[in-house]
This record gives C-alpha cells, sequence and structure tokens, in this order.
C-alpha cells in the first residue's frame, strides 16, 4: 500500500517525538494505518544544525516549501504559536492538505475559521493532541460519546497546575517557592503566566466544550482565575474540612446554557480528581447513559503528545483508504510475534496467610524455605491472637517472583510440621509509574 | 442523507437501551454521525408483549427475517449467549452486512473466525459494548493509542466482583452474605459463576489483550481464579497492610510473551485502582509512548451499554460515507441551542476565608449576611490561633449559591466593621454520582 507521507512543521520536543515513534513502533503503526508512515520534510529553524534521527528528512528554513512540497500528503504542524502558525494551517488547507495539529491556542482562537477552511477546502484539521497530551479524550468525547447528551466536563487539564497545588498541598510551601522549583526541574516555564494564570487550561476547555456542547469556541467566555492566590493555609484548612484544592477547568449545562470556568477548586477528598496528583491530567465527563466516564494519563511530553498527533495520522490514513482496523488477533509481523504465557512464568508479589503452631523457632523455618527458594520478603505480620489449637496467622508479603517459585515455596512450606492447614495465597500488583 | 437503518437481534435491556437513546438524543446522534439513524426491525422472543418505545419498529420472532430484512443496512447482535448468536452473526456476515456486538463472549470464543468471516465478506463487526460498557475503551485501546507499544493493561472489568470485594472491605461481611445482598439488588446474577468465578473478566482480557498485543484471541490461556476465595480476614490484613483487594484482569508483556491473568489482587492504597469503588470499571494501559492512561466507568446498565453500541454504529455511518465529524462549535439544532453562560449564573458552593476580630456577635453578623442572601452554611471553622492584633480566621463552607449571590454577600460581609482584610474565596465542586 503507497506510504503516507508527512511534512512537518517544527522539530522541537514533539517532532522529536513523532521521529522517535515512527522509528521505534513504525512496523505497528503501518499495520494500524493500513499502510506505511513517514515523516519526508520538516521546516525548521536552522537547517545547519545536527539532527539525530532525522536521516532521509528533506529540512527546510522554508515553512511554504514543505507545505507545498509535492510529496507531502499530510502537514503536522508543531510550531506553536498563532501566528505564523495560522497562517501556515491556512496555506495547507487551502491546498487540500489535511492539517494535524497539537496547538491549542491556534484551535481555541482561531478555530472556527480553520474548520470552516478546512471544510471549503474539502479536507480536515486534527487536533487530538491539543488537550490532555497523550489521553484519547477528543476521541472519546467526540466518538465514543457520540450518543450522549453531555451533562459537564471537569478536570485536571494543566499539569503545571496540578503539580505546584499537590506540592504545596504535601509539604505545605508557599506557592512562590514551589513554582520556584517546578521551574527548576522543568515542569513550568520560565514565563509560568499561561500556566498559574489558568490561560492554557482555558484554551483547552474551550476545546472540549465546544465538542460537548455544539458551542462556538467561546475562549472570551471562560471564567479564568489562576492558582497563584491559594495559599497554604487554604490547603491545610481545605484537608481539615476533607477536601483537596485541584486545578480544575469545568463546562456544565445549565437550562440557558454552558458554565464555562477554570480555577482552583475545593473537591471532596474521595473523589476521584482529588487522588490526581502531580503532574498527571484526568477528566471526568458527565453524560445521560454513559456516565460517568473518566480518562487520566499524561497530560504533556515528546512522547505522549506524539502519540497523540499519530493516532490522529492514523485515523487519517485509514479514512483515506475507507479501510478498517486489522481484526482482532490478526497476526504480529515475526519481529514482535508474541505467545500468551502459562501462568508459571507471570512474576509478580504474593500474599500469603499461614496458620502456624505459636511455637518458637517456626518463623525461622518459613524464612528458611522463603530463602532456599530466593523469595525476598517484603513484609510480616504475626498476629498475636490465639485461634484453637495454640495456632496463631502469619502474613508474608514477598518480593515479586514467577509464579512456579512462589508455587513451590509455598508447597514446602504447607509440609512443615509447624504449619496447620493450607496456605492462602493472593498475588499482590505495584504498578510504577 | 439517507437513514442508516438498524436491525435488533434481542430487544431486552440493552435493546431497550438503544431504542431509548435514539429517541432521546437522535437528532445529536445524526448530526454526528452524518446520517439520521432509526430502528426498523427487531427479532424478539415473543411479539404479542407490549413493548413502549418500539412502535413503528417491525417486531419479528424469526431472527433470520431480521437479518435478511432489506430494508436493514446494519445488525445488532444483543441476544446474548454463544449458539444462536454466532449463527446470527455469522449469517449478516455472509449477507455482507455490518454487525455491531456487545456479546464478550462471542467474542473471546468465536471472534476469530467471526473476523475472518467478515475480512471475507467486505464487511466488519464491532464490540465497543462488550468490554467496559460505557468506557470508550476498546476505540482508546485500537485508535487512541495506536502509535503505541503496550507493555500492560490493569483493570476492574467485573463490576459485580468490585461491588462485592468493596462492601466486604467497608463492611467486614462475608463472601456468601454480600453475594446474596448482591443478587437482591441485581447486581449479581442468579448463577453469579460467570462473575465471580473471574469468566466474564476473562473474556473480556481475552479481547484486550488481543488488540493491545496483537495475538490470538486466547481465552482458553488466561488463568482465571475467582474472588470466593477471599476473606474478610484477608481484606482487613491487606489493609492493615497498606493495600487494598481488588479483582483485576491483568495482561503483561514479558519478553517471550504475555501474561493472561484474573485474579483477586492486593494494590497499594494510594494506586488509583484501589479507589475505583462499587460497580465501576476501571482499566490502566501501560505503555512505551503514553503512560499510563486510565479509563474508567459504568461497566454495564442498559444505556451505558447502548452508548457503546451507538457508538460504533455512528463510526460506521461516517465509514460507509466517508465523511468527518462535524466540526468544532459546528451549531446544534435549534432545540438545543445553547450559549456560554455568564460567570454570575454559575452555581456552586464556596469556601470563604475570613479575617475578623475577635469579638462577641462577630459570628452572628456574619451569618446573618448570609441568611439575608438565603445563603446556607455547609460548615463553619473558627481557629483559636489568634493573629497580631486581635484577629482570629473563620472558615464557612456554603451550600451551592450563583455566583452572583456569594459575590453580593461577600462584598456585604466585607463591609462589616469586625472584618479586616479582604474575603478569600475558593469554589467548592461536589459531584454527583
Amino acid at each position: 500500500m503507497k506510504e503516507l507521507k508527512l511534512g512537518l512543521l517544527g522539530l522541537g520536543t514533539v517532532g522529536g517525538g513523532v521521529l522517535t515513534l515512527l522509528a521505534r513502533n513504525g512496523e505497528a503503526i503501518a499495520r494500524r494505518a493500513g499502510r506505511p508512515v513517514r515523516v519526508v520534510a520538516a521546516a525548521v529553524r536552522d537547517v545547519s544544525k545536527p539532527r539525530p534521527g532525522a536521516e532521509g528528512v528533506h529540512l527546510s528554513e522554508d515553512i511554504d516549501a514543505v507545505i507545498d512540497h509535492p510529496d507531502v500528503d499530510v502537514v503536522l504542524e508543531l510550531m506553536g504559536g498563532t501566528d505564523a502558525a495560522r497562517d501556515a494551517v491556512e496555506r495547507a488547507l487551502r491546498a487540500g492538505k489535511p492539517v494535524v495539529t497539537a496547538n491549542k491556542a491556534l484551535i481555541a482562537l482561531h478555530g472556527q475559521a480553520l474548520f470552516d477552511l478546512a471544510s471549503e477546502a474539502g479536507t480536515t484539521l486534527s487536533y487530538e493532541a491539543a488537550v490532555a497530551g497523550g489521553i484519547p479524550l477528543i476521541k472519546a468525547l467526540r466518538e465514543g460519546l457520540a450518543a450522549n447528551r453531555v451533562h459537564s466536563i471537569a478536570g485536571i487539564i494543566n499539569g503545571t497546575c496540578n503539580y505546584i497545588l499537590t506540592e504545596m498541598s504535601q509539604t505545605g510551601a508557599a506557592f512562590e517557592d514551589v513554582l520556584a522549583e517546578a521551574q527548576r526541574l522543568g515542569y513550568a516555564e520560565a514565563d509560568p503566566t499561561f500556566d498559574v494564570g489558568g490561560i492554557d487550561a482555558a484554551h483547552k476547555l474551550t476545546i472540549l466544550a465546544s465538542i460537548a456542547f455544539g458551542i462556538p469556541l467561546s475562549f472570551d467566555k471562560v471564567t479564568t482565575d489562576g492558582i497563584g492566590s491559594v495559599t497554604a493555609e487554604d490547603l491545610a484548612y481545605a484537608r481539615e474540612l476533607g477536601y483537596r484544592i485541584k486545578p480544575l477547568a469545568i463546562a456544565r449545562r445549565q437550562e440557558q446554557g454552558v458554565e464555562l470556568r477554570v480555577h482552583p477548586t475545593l473537591v471532596p477528598e474521595k473523589d476521584l480528581l482529588a487522588n490526581v496528583n502531580g503532574v498527571l491530567n484526568a477528566v471526568v465527563v458527565r453524560a445521560d447513559a454513559a456516565s460517568p466516564t473518566g480518562y487520566f494519563g499524561p497530560g504533556a511530553g515528546a512522547e505522549a503528545t506524539a502519540s497523540a498527533v499519530l493516532a490522529d495520522v492514523v485515523d487519517l490514513a485509514r479514512r483515506s483508504t475507507g479501510t478498517d482496523m486489522p481484526a482482532l488477533g490478526q497476526a504480529t509481523d515475526a519481529s514482535d510475534a508474541l505467545a500468551p504465557l502459562a501462568i508459571d512464568e507471570a512474576v509478580c508479589a504474593h500474599y500469603l496467610r499461614l496458620r502456624v503452631a505459636d511455637t518458637p523457632g517456626v518463623l525461622k523455618s518459613i524464612s528458611g524455605v522463603l530463602a532456599e527458594h530466593a523469595i525476598s520478603i517484603e513484609a510480616i505480620v504475626q498476629k498475636e491472637l490465639q485461634t484453637p489449637g495454640g495456632t496463631t496467622t502469619v502474613i508474608i508479603l514477598t518480593q515479586p517472583v514467577p509464579e512456579r517459585v512462589a508455587v513451590a515455596a509455598c508447597e514446602q512450606m504447607a509440609a512443615l510440621p509447624a504449619i496447620s492447614d493450607s496456605i492462602h495465597r493472593i498475588r499482590v500488583e505495584h504498578f510504577d509509574d
């Protein structure tokens, strides 16, 4: 099948991520897209700068030359800003080339004109990466919930703000100090106004509300309060009252219209949004049929954003060939062939509950068996509580081991004279994010 | 644009949900699908039974008659079971009609042959509703994460098991008692084996793993432990050690293959999956680019499942016309026109932090102002801590009121002689699920 050829406007963080993912996962992407996908040209500020990974990509300092390049089927606008980006997107759409963008400000401020232009030119403008980075949220809202009437959207869609409020809440530090630390760690820009002032979240909310409620893009109608006024004192009082303060963007249907607001918000501590910390994004959608549904994940980052950009590209590729995704279980290419594993080879930690005779040396013999199988102990609890017959309960948490090792050790322990009853085993998972 | 006409096999819970949603949200669905969608025929067990909402639908007790009905463009298999359902789906696919199904057992056990048949016949078999009900999880995994190499999937994909373990954990009750209660409430079937034995979750995991790893549908390779062996004692010990026990389905890539397992699992209490309670489903996907991403929502229910079925139908409608979704902000039909609201009209609760003179009667004058504006108080905290000048801090949580009411009350309070400093106000949201 004919290659789909991409022209990149900008080869910074996200553009680099697109090259990385195509290099690493190109075969799987081609299988899902129904055709190979390749970057053929990229517009950059300085062609003389060495760019590892961009070998074979035609580099140019002329944006128009990339857009007009006869080989370029799809234009990826990854330059940011709204002026030059708008000109470039308009030029590409007029040429009938589909555009994929990660630029939330461009869509929030100029989307209406650009979508009209795309429609006139018989092409499309895609923007999955513009909101919530690597979370396929736009797709969920546009397509997954297509049969629903949405009541509200509430989410944490600015990672910088969530990081700052999380740190302030957990350490008691002041806003200015945490902001400085976030800048040092690269979680906040040198000029943080867009993030901490709520403008970035307002751009994203503008886009989400337009999809969910069919209203025009209304950035200037969003009430936008930054997080700078939240004090360590407020975070402590909120906690005392059973709340957390989270940076929320909210769009809610009322009878007469839609509330649009971005502001720090007290949320009950049991609420899932109250438990989304650090730079993670999360959005909860309430609707009339499937409700609530929630989506969380990384809101930024080179590969997370490139993942969303390439999801749009794969959709375009399939739409252009009219093909469906590969069917379930369709064989992967040989280099990536995987088989279901027997449970013996599964690796996880284990919780063991044993009933043991309450005699000296019993713990020693149990730990001896575990040591013999090279199983490390994460925690061990012996309950005082005596059960009939002079037995007591011992709980052991192990480090991760292959299932067959855990099974063999349990069998050996069960044969110890001090162990009455069978050993009760439950698997333990630590997901390392 | 030409109507897309649906033939339903089965008009029970999910079929009824499809009729309800099309009746309620038909205009929005047509806008998103690019053409009107209508149920024209349905196969039922007893045509004489009264079926409100099915007026105008051709009812028949003959499944084949519905499949072969010349008006039926798309067949929705909503009968359940695997024998008759398989025959029906095969017949529809052979006739070249696209099929949408909510039947996880059918896909997990016979999917391979059915997808091959669909492919030969040049048509498609869609199954968004087969896993995690109303959560658009299949779409996220197939399309949203198309550029990713998936490392693992871990999720709560059986609401009955999650309800039972949540209740056991929170009340200390025994498995049998909570199961009986779940049966009484309709959260568990009369014969609960499929759910509590992990078979239902194994069907779903089979489907998810095939999409994520490109492996064949391998239901017989899934290690499946039910939740019946978990005791109240285990739940208490787990909690003591900082864990919760959740009913997880896990598929994880290793170098040699894929682990496939369904079992009760200890999860650290801070983990998001540990905090998904009751009948909610939730799935976390770890991958190389966008990671982790998580998805939660209702795993069952008439309208939630119908929402997923109709999302597949909307995708089919758009694929058949080759059209994109409506652009952002595209005007809704007049009956549903919404405008962005001014913040004055937004309704929420408020957190107020006031610095007040530590004199008798000050709380009375504050509550007097709130009463005057008909603002109810949810909580009030006066801190002992004295600040310079004999002032003290008062925190008030209000009940929800329109923003303009809160603003007016704050202005009036700020003018009280006892109030030094401005009033600090943060909005509070209680999401009522």
